[in-house]
């Protein structure tokens, strides 16, 4: 096996094998191979604390405790990059980006206990939350 | 090797090299080895014709163009997909979800002239964009 440049590993059958399961849709147009659908779960929440680097912790914390839930594909924790343009909104304090392979596995993730518990024990951490669900296109 | 689950696919090392490389977080807490960190930069269009089919697809069509950048390292073109809480905004029509492995990526996509030539190409589709750019807690 050649030495795969990051490029060509883009398009080799390991990240199509992952594609494949993730449901990412190959960067290479060159590749015509059906790709599985996602779903994309992106939360961002504003703290009533939103200073608090005390009250951030603990909603990481809250956070990582849904990782356990194994409807889950992919999960990833933010914060605000840094940028700055008119069209960005930096005024969050945490981004929880899911994927999930459909609507019922999230639907299973919404209603699972350790969510629920998550809801029950951190949602006083936070004023507001927007969230975007989306399928492909 | 054996042959692998679902589940035990997300810890294998084909999994763990396509999360290195990708920056995902594996999702199984055993996990102990150090995932390269990533750059997440989401964006949703509302359209100045909302209920146009057709300005939805050239939208996609222009959004298909972006993905020939080589720093993208997933891309992800979705709409809404039919959830309905208070929480969630399903006001938008297409959301475009993008990885980065850093910053510095992310901004020679800013200003790559296939980038530029969308914004000048497209842009009288939408009526407005919010970006969400995240990196890791």
């Amino acid at each position: 096996m050649k030495k795969l440049s990051r490029r060509t590993f883009v398009g080799s059958s390991v990240f199509l094998s992952f594609a494949g399961f993730a449901g990412f849709l190959p960067l290479l147009n060159q590749s015509k191979k059906k790709q599985k659908k996602m779903f994309v779960h992106h939360v961002y929440f504003w703290l009533n604390n939103p200073h608090s680097a005390e009250d951030k912790k603990k909603l990481v914390e809250g956070l990582n405790t849904l990782k356990s839930i194994k409807e889950i594909r992919m999960a990833h924790i933010g914060v605000p990059a840094g940028t700055n343009r008119d069209v960005i909104d930096s005024s969050y304090a945490i981004s929880w980006l899911l994927l999930f392979d459909n609507l019922k596995d999230q639907n299973i993730y919404q209603e699972h206990p350790v969510h629920l518990k998550f809801v029950k024990n951190y949602s006083h951490l936070w004023s507001k939350v927007i969230v975007y669900d989306s399928v492909d296109v």
